[in-house]
């Protein structure tokens, strides 16, 4: 492992607000799209935090492929669903907006249903999903991801990472919050690997153009595909190609977009995504108290089952970040790598770097 | 492969029907469940189909842990979501029921979702998800199965082999049909396995209690338990787990039941079952017209992607059963043990046996 620099979350948070709003982002889209981007390292999901600030963010910003001011708008609306326009803006401020409207239907109807194009990469799909949980509903949050995935019967990338979230409260616990690629991995998990050093990653991720385990990480940006969720035609390779086709139909086809299979092979596309998400309100369908003492006993019982040899707990989705999260409140150990990036930043923006 | 019977499918509905009635099941209630049986068999999905009628329904009538005379009833609504208490009648009964009210819903609002407990095995769980189709809606079903998954970190059977269904309308095509235990595979494959005398079945299906890999079908069902989509830590077994507990929240917890891992470890229990059903409108999203023209672009985007060397096409979810139910039409292929089945079924209650 390298070394580690640990950084204050909230001055984290600070200087990446700064940052976005010298490349045109209105301060409240910029203190957003930074406060989540920091909420991703602090869960310990790495892949999808700071270390995308530049090369992802402030670059496909200043390519013009990012509009810092979009003008977000409904172009459909119903009761309990809608869909979003997202004018090419930050995922993460599009992402808010549309979340927002799903949670204000569901409020009213007690389910709200909003989907999402021409949107741009939003971060972690949690923390849209997580928007609910205050507000005791539960959340969904898909999106489309990169198109990276070898489908079962051809070969090279063809299919999208698409992705899943569900996030549920949990009174008194951790909240359970499933975030998931609908591939065995995120294409991100190779920069993570490499920025740690790792010159093997473990086979079963990724496959090359002739559909061979692909297990150097280095060679995954020019010649990888990554598997689906099962990897296998015999081991459930199609639940996964299914998982993403369904996150494609919900985000891109409901939302009046095409497939992201066609979308991103266009001109002047990197990044670009669509999205959908959904709310629930619990006590539309039982008392929130009874939820919760319900909820409590199921956390309970999948603790309780018995340790394999050398396990100490079980863990359900979202305890561990959740228990990251409470270390990282102090500090989050970033890499240099990533520490070097945002300093070029500071530097090139003209921002200080006080970190 | 042993020798197959053709039958004719509305004959196997009739009589599948009469059967259910001999064992006091109303009328309309038996020719909706025989209808769904015979559905799964028609799209090859031969795990959930009449091979279930005795061993299953007609067995668990008999026990009286399936009510065939059951109040179903809204315990809770709202305009876009509700509860049913299905009582313990037949999972098919209280799945149509269930679904009804959640597209009536979604016609209403555009979004309609529906938790549902005290039901029991509803078969194939695209059956419900299909009722969205000729509605020109997009139908979502899932439902807990049996406690057999193995959960990360633990040994033996603990989670449930939970199911996820999603129906999507494709204009002149097949249906996107998703259904997926979120095992590797359901254990019913097992079933199919033995009844086609396999003497082994692909590692990475079921472990034994110690974790060993378990490749011997006839030791399932004593001694195996199914891994979770994703198979290893390593390969993505936390997400096939995570989806279990997902839908094991969205149809246990959320309608007022408890946890399918807890639920199950209780006397009597065997073939309860807890399910969660949504449908959304798709007009209330975009117009039908801009849905069906780009669900088809998808779909040849995803058929005309390099192929594998030996692949003749690339299908999508619900493509392969689309195919295998026109030639099902003619004739549905039984094996000997059940069609063995299904003969002792009749001469035990009386009922003609005229397949």
């Amino acid at each position: 492992m390298t070394n580690k620099v640990t950084v204050d979350p909230g001055k984290l948070t600070q200087f990446s607000a700064k940052i976005l709003q010298k490349v045109g982002v209105p301060r409240e889209d910029a203190e957003r799209t930074a406060g989540m981007l920091v909420s991703a390292d602090l869960r310990g999901i790495d892949s999808h935090g700071v270390s995308h600030l530049g090369p992802l963010y402030v670059k496909r910003i200043k390519e013009g492929i990012i509009n810092p001011k979009p003008q977000i708008k409904l172009t459909s609306q119903a009761q309990s669903t809608a869909v979003v326009d997202g004018d090419r803006g930050l995922g993460f401020v599009v992402g808010h907006y549309a979340m927002t409207e799903a949670m204000l239907r569901a409020g009213q109807t007690g389910a709200g249903f909003v989907s999402v194009r021409n949107s741009t990469h939003c971060g972690a799909a949690s923390c849209y999903s997580m928007m609910a949980l205050p507000k005791n509903m539960i959340g969904i949050s898909l999106t489309t991801g990169g198109r990276a995935m070898v489908v079962p019967g051809s070969v090279g990338r063809g299919g999208g990472i698409n992705v899943i979230s569900v996030a549920v409260p949990v009174a008194g616990g951790a909240p359970f919050v499933l975030d998931m690629a609908t591939t065995v991995v995120a294409g991100s998990k190779f920069e993570v690997a490499l920025r740690n050093g790792q010159t093997t990653i473990p086979e079963g991720w990724a496959v090359d153009k002739t559909g061979t385990p692909l297990t150097d990480p280095k060679k995954y940006a020019t010649e990888g595909a990554l598997l689906p969720l099962g990897r296998l035609p015999e081991t459930g390779a199609f639940k996964g190609f299914g998982l993403s086709v369904m996150v494609d139909i919900l985000c891109s086809i409901l939302g009046g977009s095409v497939s992201i299979s066609e979308l991103l092979t266009q001109p002047n596309t990197t990044l670009l995504a669509n999205h959908f998400f959904g709310a629930l309100k619990i006590d539309s369908f039982i008392p929130a108290d009874d939820f919760a003492r319900a909820i409590g006993g199921m956390v309970k019982v999948y603790h309780g089952l018995p340790k394999a040899p050398g396990v100490e707990r079980i863990y359900l989705a979202g305890e561990m970040e959740h228990e990251i999260e409470k270390q990282r409140r102090q500090g989050i150990p970033l890499d240099p790598q990533v520490i070097a990036s945002l300093q070029e930043l500071a530097a090139e923006l003209g921002v200080e770097y006080d970190l």
